[in-house]
């Protein structure tokens, strides 16, 4: 009991500090303090004042609304005179991070549940029935086979399918695009982000802008990098595109909004930064599956009750908006740990030094025997060699 | 060889350990364990206990889907007499994070492509056919303009546009909104998550509840935490907004779904919580763009094959379902570090007391003498000063 | 001022390092040894070369486009011979992350706004005008209660409701699926990914895909592991599911990219890792709200412009892309921290050595004799204890 008293006491009422060798030496001591002092510049300056050692870090939550504007008029031999506007162009209506605008089109009018003729490609056209089997289907083919081979034009013989007739013929995509004029839209995308770890919010409209400059207003990185509105082709041309060459095929554009933001200032300083990039990428000498497109179908019934539809393969430009930023805010943990191991680096200094010393410098041994004191496993006092 | 042997011995068989000065001295004795404590103290408290030091931490992969139920009946005099249900206006019928369901709308009934003067603002209405340029479009225009001026009513004049005729007139939103039942609607959110790091997933839809449950149940912050069914008035309500005034113009309501989980403990630990949050901040003071719509239109086809359209300008709420979260393990790296990192702090204790100890105490010159051995660069041995 | 000249030259000319006492002891010296190597070892082989502890990461951003083929033909009762392509099954036409296709549906033709008896259930089924509250709408009701109680066929008699006439039936699910042909239906899945921090981006068609490769190929994890097209029956096998009986209520399955990219080599090695994983978790025993289902309506108009709808309850697979991982390159802060903290960690070494040198060794007090060096806060030499 009084001997565990005595120990806390020690314990207690001691101060262990290790003993030094001070060395007066112009040559280690100045080299000594260099080396500590990068480790020191580095820790500071870089860990701290270029990463921001001593913030805690959060990711983006971000929500998007998207609307284009925007009308044009086409006339073509099958279509005759028509107006394309707003409901006519985006598929569909409305999407939660993304918007499709149609730019180029190929309609088959009137189509009916029927058989009819395959459009001929080297799965389809045929010499007799025989090289049609029945209830077949390709994975190109717009049909189920029904075994027989009939004429497709006064040329050549196709596979005849049970398909919705006439079946769409995608061989020629119109070019210059059906919507070129497409290139005049505009876009104007809300993004509200949110940092849930420091409860902080904003929108990308900010706090200065008003409605009357926003009725007017286009992006532009150098004159309105914060007007939130777009117009198409300056899109497709800041990724360094042609609007006319992509609208042929159709691709995703990429609006990427980075919110990159340092909390330990004022909020007003947190502000999204635009970028575009082509997410299709299309390199001519290899272009797989180049574009981007889809089918969707108007459905009609006439008065027999006999269902039409008018199939439109629609090539167009996904426009992504890409969400992404940091937030970081000061916090003791990373700081502690930075400040942390940044003083063990400075040990590697002493490290350093201590090799030169007692390795490198002709007076070394001198210096290893004032540092060292050496003590055998066996009892025999040993004045003799240290502590002299 | 026989050298380096030696020096391996050497290497291998020796310990070295610094050699420490003891000062039996209550004040500063006490203070350095003071200090070591605190250390100790944020080390293990707050690093480990209070933010998991010891966790590695993986962020959620989430899917979602959406269910909406209810059906209202309104009356108006265009439309007459109409019963609306989930087919009518949850649109498009299936979104991956979010639901739009629309609450307010501005019908245009049967329109035609054709030419038809445009619904007079301050861009379109004219004198004569001089005010318009054939073949313009304003960005808030319906079509492009033919270049007549014609009479829009018995007063006013405007320019005429080729167009889907006739042209919306969108100045009036209709107030109170025309489907603002759609408060008593209720959403089936089912969400599934998954931390691929762990390989740990889990749905909303929680072990625990029954199928009855799920048929009778409606959220409830309180009462029904973990209820996956939200009436939308509800939603609105916690968020702290008024569903009837968020239905005339619309809005984005976020549903956020956090799944905070530590994986060290039971699995039925780690639950959802739900809170909601309105994404389009609507500042009446700052009222920029405010709400949220799109248009979209049902096209239909006579006898003769003409295209009629009805085009519908769609105010409503869009429920985005945000899903977030971190999930912590423990793993022996940023254990390590942070040990790590602590014991480095711990040297702090020592280095605090050695000043005050060394420069503060009027014992300093004494204590110094004990600490340090000094030692000339130049060869002489100095007994006297040092190791009395 | 010279004193203060003094001060400087002192701290700038001026060495210390640590004293030490060399005990040559094969068993301390071995352990010591061994304990250092052992946290060396964790630091190096753990910590740098398994955890790559000297990268800094960022995780994927991402886009995607999807694309199905294949065609099928039904011929039932009610719809008769009926080809569907994927213009009639896939809804919406397209998505951002996902694609949804439908396998089994519930279709009700021709349905008019009017009255008509509710489909009986334990809510609808009345004895008489009393049993119907007028203006009532359950959560599961197709309409709004007129009051009225009528024959909805010989035996039973349901509320009558004002709804889209007539109500839909759905309590029978068609089994086997209507579309049960869709598993034999292809996907293209187009991903890019992009890591903003390093700005690198790359995309899942392989620089190596040949546009003939990917004409033919279908994904296969051992054969074809990078070939992005799969077919739909193969995705839910590898989930381990059976299409058919999925087909039939529908559901979600994940298809899982995950990019892990190590930037330190070469990018080629940065390849997408496919998954399958079903997300709509069906446990028979405990099955709740199973499946995923959606109602969507085609509309139509006679000649007397009353409007019509065919409303369409489609049960189906939405595949929801997932892409994920996390690219890592080296970077100076964080090899600093783990450097710094391991090693702090190597001081672990000396302290445990001491414990068991001062402790637990029979010679531990000659042993402490030549470690410390006692002070008493008192002034007087006490050279007798220590420093023989």
């Amino acid at each position: 009991m009084a001997g565990c008293c005595a120990v806390l006491a020690a314990f207690l009422f001691e101060y262990d500090t290790p003993r030094i060798v001070l060395i007066r030496s112009r040559k280690v001591g100045l080299m000594n303090r260099a080396v500590q002092l990068l480790i020191l510049a580095y820790v500071i300056g870089w860990v701290f004042v270029w990463e921001k050692g001593y913030q805690e870090m959060d990711s983006v939550v971000s929500s998007v609304t998207t609307k284009a504007k925007g009308v044009t008029r086409t006339n073509t031999s099958d279509l005759g005179f028509r107006i394309w506007d707003v409901a006519d162009y985006v598929i569909p209506a409305q999407e939660e991070n993304s918007l499709f605008i149609m730019t180029n089109m190929i309609v088959t009018l009137n189509q009916t549940q029927g058989v009819c003729p395959e459009i001929p490609d080297k799965t389809s056209v045929c010499k007799s029935d025989a090289d049609c089997a029945a209830g077949s289907t390709g994975t190109h083919s717009n049909g189920v086979a029904t075994g027989r081979c009939v004429q497709f034009d006064e040329t050549v013989k196709t596979c005849e399918v049970e398909a919705w007739c006439p079946v769409e013929n995608d061989t020629h995509v119109p070019k210059p695009a059906f919507l070129k004029a497409a290139e005049n839209f505009t876009l104007l995308v809300k993004n509200n982000i949110w940092y849930p770890k420091f409860n902080f919010s904003k929108r990308n409209i900010l706090p200065n802008i008003t409605t009357t400059y926003l009725k007017s207003c286009i992006y532009n990185a150098v004159t309105d990098p914060f007007c939130p509105i777009f117009r198409l082709g300056k899109i497709v041309e800041a990724a360094g595109h042609s609007f006319q060459d992509m609208a042929v095929e159709g691709g995703i554009m990429g609006i990427q909004i980075r919110w990159d933001c340092n909390l330990d200032i004022a909020a007003s300083h947190c502000l999204p930064k635009y970028s575009f990039r082509r997410l299709d990428t299309r390199d001519l000498d290899h272009n797989v599956s180049p574009g981007y497109n889809f089918r969707f179908a108007k459905y009609y019934s006439d008065l027999t009750g006999v269902e039409h539809r008018t199939l439109i393969k629609a090539y167009g430009i996904r426009f992504d908006i890409i969400v992404f930023g940091k937030a970081g805010k000061f916090d003791i943990i990373p700081t502690m740990i930075n400040i942390g191991s940044g003083l063990a680096l400075l040990g590697v200094a002493t490290v350093l030094c201590d090799i030169i010393v007692l390795y490198c410098m002709k007076k070394r041994f001198y210096y290893r025997e004032k540092k060292y004191k050496y003590v055998e496993d066996y009892e025999q006092p040993i004045i003799s060699e240290t502590d002299r």
